[in-house]
């Protein structure tokens, strides 16, 4: 097996081969997703660093690696003797990606990708910037892909290929052939016969199928093309038995070669209006329709997908319930351990989480966990996105938080909450920095508002309790949840600042799960992060028009050894109260002996 | 003198002269003015409706008038008997003009307005519109302007022309070359070898010019063309004196003829680059510019004329206390007025606003109002923009809320301030709706914030209050306010819902000036506002970056008549008493005797 020098010099060679200069290998799979499978670990192969988020870049003298600040310490460590130069993004002075090949690459130069693995909005941004130079991009070669780390990685693993599954209308709330319907009319009217969609959230939510293919997210690899008679999808077909295919042919979906795509985009008519979201499609895909006329517009699924029907919102409540009651669970384990005395059993972050994930197994219709759990103890609490490993793993003492963020995939959806855990004694500083924390949670999850508003309205309120002492959380409040699909999803998500590119902010509607998640982090020290999901719905009509408000959908007690009752107004020991009501209504029939004892006085007014 | 169905009856004759369906009158300017000046009032002439705003439309065979709800009664009124049409805006069921004209005009037909009073953005909208349906729209003649109102009016106005004055660089904080030279600055960024100018108040803030060619606002019709070497300044030139003009020069602008600046443009070279916004200009600029490139950006000066300089922001300061000072007289003496008991003395809303402009009067450097004093009592309070007529004055008797909305221009600056002032007993019902709608502009005015956040992150502190009880008010809850300029300018404003065509919201800068007035209107009952303009300004600089927070400028007590305590949080107690000592501190030096008891009184804690 070669060394990652060894691989840098072999990447090098294939650049000479195809007369590429500089080389960037970013993290994503052919279908823009945030988590990609081992068969898209290529810059993870290149370089050695594990991380969730980096771009390499190779050019024939140097390598580079940019990534954020939840990873400097890790790639510092996993880079050292390797050559690769870490490019701390957000650091000042370090240049963006953008503006290092600019400055890099000459006139006449090349940068190179694979264009399967960039969108086709950045692929274009790129070659742009670039062209001011005169350099130019090159994403691939006259016979098929420029996958340059595929041909130098021997042991590449497979693509995943898990067993796709039919989400029955039961839970989907909606039928396929209604989904496809409703979409097929919003091509209409745009007057487009053709449309592509590649994220695999869209694909999956469209056709009420799940899979298994990206760790954690319940989605298959393929891509779609739709016509006013047709829908071509273009998967791995060992994934399918024969019932999924007799299903899928029922509604008229037509399987087709995963790798095919591109060949099919080619043969449509020229000067066809398609309809594809350069966002959402990687740029091989884009110039496969180079003939075409392309209407960009963002995937009508994202915003159909994110607007949960009732049936999945009954669902949502129910798989809430469950989750709710695995976590309840799994703190009252925990309190009890720690507070037993016995220093010689003492649990570390890693058995933390395997023991919240056995209770979450224990649950009805629990298929997975939503994301890779973050069990963060102590000064851990202050890396955001931590998850333990066998490297770090460290002891849960009697003292300071534990924050635990997790979630699960049931058959009735999928669920992301964070508590923060006292493990023992806090101090001052600990305690205020949960109580303001939760202060914004509960004032965000308390808003009234009129239709209309947008994620951009809110963050006030979660952000206030610290912006007023020159706090704050470096991420935003707030993301959208998917339906039984991406724990992250848009459009929705509360952010005092707008989205980049976006160019008007998303109306909250009815049937959209955000979720409702402040924090603090104090470097080296500890880290508190308050999130429930929060369920928009109608409130009153009056003459002003549509009111909207939010249902707390997350079931689990708030930690009131953390609270310091006296840092809360009167209007938020109410919403604490009715919170904790709700959740000793909701979930205590699941609890009992000690565990509901516990639980009372866990959700007790303050 | 023609009446209205004889001035229709003309102007049909004149479209079938030049070939025109039909026939779009604007309430517009050359420059796109929020108001405008009497030359300018054709849509008035027209259809003898004298509302601030309105657009009329002219076919063969009918007669429309769109306005909006704050003029539905005045329009219906001033409409009876014209034949003319009046479109409520808004209501469910009526077109919008570009429904209604697309629908209207067949294939082949015209549609026709002076190019010059509408903006470029607009035309090319309508144009775009009525092209799918083969319809098309002209807006000049081959010889010069398509003014159909103009051919008609007999007795129009003459343009406004009154004296340019220079604003010294004491008051201006910034030099005409130092400006001059920043926006050279700009526009060679942008490869720019123009730019042109139409919009009054930015022309006027990069001279350190002033006018009064339109009411209340101190600018002067003009047009500016800037290039590398040369200043062309195409405005009336008999409005300039020897002194304007031999200062102008030795900066380098030259003064041309107002209405040569069409033929100028034309004279560019053929592909020259222009910065010039298309939302900015009206349509006869932007197509005396069709043979060159245009740049279409947001005019750079907008937004520095919305970053008030730090000589700025300390004149504002003392232009707030002056106003301060006039209207807290005029609130002294009408409590006193009604007070008196004497009913045969009783006063009118226009008695009040004469009151109100001689207390400014008296005020050193006083210029003249900012805009028409809106004294509203009673129910004309729930009436929106309302401001006395001789036919719609009534008396102020001793009991319910009388909403002064008004302000001035000083030498120092601009102000504008609304308060609702207690005339006598109030009902429950009102001393509610006063207080939620002065915690919204405690609230807002308290925000401390992180640097990034843009207008739509504070609405709910202004709103919330409303909001939770399924009410709210109809429009903003602030715009930008000039400095000795227009008191509506952007970029800056408060708002959930992002301004429409705007691709990012404005961030708040240090030095942006901003109304926060949150409302409550009972229609047939009353109106409550309470406005200040707030600075932006610096907070503590932290480990997570700048701060910002408001400072308020204006410095007039609240009602604590209206005030119910009880409904006020510990927190907006606070502040109430904070900001009532500051204006104690602030203006209390300015009143003596019985009124300066009264003013102590007035701000007492609560």
């Amino acid at each position: 097996m070669m060394n990652i020098p060894q691989r840098l010099d072999a990447l090098r060679a294939k650049m000479k081969e195809h007369g590429i200069d500089a080389y960037l290998v970013p993290t994503d799979d052919f279908h823009g997703s945030e988590y990609v499978g081992a068969y898209f670990s290529c810059r993870r192969f290149l370089t050695g660093f594990t991380g969730s988020a980096g771009t390499a870049l190779v050019t024939g003298e140097g390598a580079y690696l940019w990534t954020d600040g939840r990873y400097f310490l890790q790639a510092q460590e996993q880079l050292a003797d390797t050559g690769i130069v870490l490019m701390k993004m957000g650091e000042e002075g370090v240049p963006s990606i953008e503006q290092f090949v600019c400055e890099t690459l000459k006139e006449g130069q090349t940068l190179g990708f694979d264009g399967r693995c960039m969108s086709a909005a950045n692929a274009d941004r790129l070659s742009s910037l670039l062209g001011k130079s005169g350099a130019r991009t090159v994403s691939c070669t006259e016979d098929g892909p420029l996958d340059l780390v595929g041909e130098i990685w021997e042991e590449r693993p497979a693509l995943c290929a898990e067993k796709v599954w039919n989400l029955p209308v039961e839970y989907a709330g909606e039928s396929r052939a209604q989904k496809l319907q409703k979409l097929r009319g919003q091509m209409s009217e745009r007057e487009c016969a053709y449309h592509v969609l590649a994220s695999l959230d869209d694909i999956a939510w469209l056709l009420n199928l799940r899979g298994k293919d990206i760790p954690c997210n319940p989605v298959f690899l393929s891509y779609l093309a739709l016509t006013p008679d047709n829908v071509l999808l273009f998967a791995q077909k060992d994934a399918f038995d024969r019932e999924i295919t007799g299903l899928l042919e029922k509604d008229g979906v037509r399987l087709m070669e995963y790798g095919g795509i591109y060949s099919f985009l080619r043969t449509i008519p020229e000067g066809s209006r398609v309809m594809v979201d350069s966002s959402a499609v990687n740029s091989s895909i884009w110039t496969s329709l180079d003939h075409t006329e392309r209407i960009s517009v963002a995937n009508p699924t994202q915003l159909a997908k994110a607007i949960k029907n009732p049936v999945e919102m009954e669902h949502m409540r129910k798989a809430h319930i469950a989750d709710g009651v695995a976590l309840t669970h799994f703190i009252y384990w925990l309190k009890r351990r720690l507070g037993s005395g016995d220093s010689g059993e003492c649990i570390t972050e890693l058995e933390a989480s395997r023991k919240l994930l056995s209770f979450r197994a224990q649950q009805e219709h629990f298929l997975d966990l939503s994301f890779e759990t973050i069990a963060a103890y102590g000064p851990h609490g202050a890396v955001i996105h931590y998850a333990p490993t066998a490297e770090s793993d460290i002891p849960i003492r009697p003292e300071s938080f534990l924050l635990v963020d997790s979630g699960g995939q049931y058959l009735e959806g999928t669920t992301d909450v964070t508590r923060t855990i006292a493990c023992g004694p806090l101090s001052a500083e600990e305690k205020e920095a949960y109580t303001r924390v939760l202060r914004g949670n509960l004032n965000l999850a308390a808003a009234r508002f009129r239709y209309g508003a947008s994620g951009t309205a809110f963050d006030y309120l979660a952000r206030g309790p610290l912006w007023e002492i020159g706090k704050d959380y470096n991420h935003g409040t707030g993301h959208g949840v998917g339906f039984l699909l991406n724990v992250h999803e848009g459009p929705n998500s509360f952010s005092y600042k707008q989205m980049q590119g976006r160019s008007t902010p998303c109306v909250f509607e009815e049937g959209m799960i955000t979720s409702d998640e402040p924090g603090f982090y104090l470097e080296g020290k500890f880290g508190v992060r308050c999130e429930n999901l929060l369920l928009c719905v109608k409130d009153q009509k009056t003459e002003y028009g549509q009111f909207m408000r939010f249902e707390t959908l997350t079931m689990v007690p708030w930690d009131l050894d953390a609270v310091e009752p006296a840092l809360l107004t009167e209007k938020e020991k109410a919403l604490l109260n009715a919170y904790h009501a709700q959740v000793w209504e909701k979930i205590s029939g699941f609890f009992e002996g000690d565990e509901k004892e516990w639980l009372r006085e866990a959700t007790r007014p303050v």
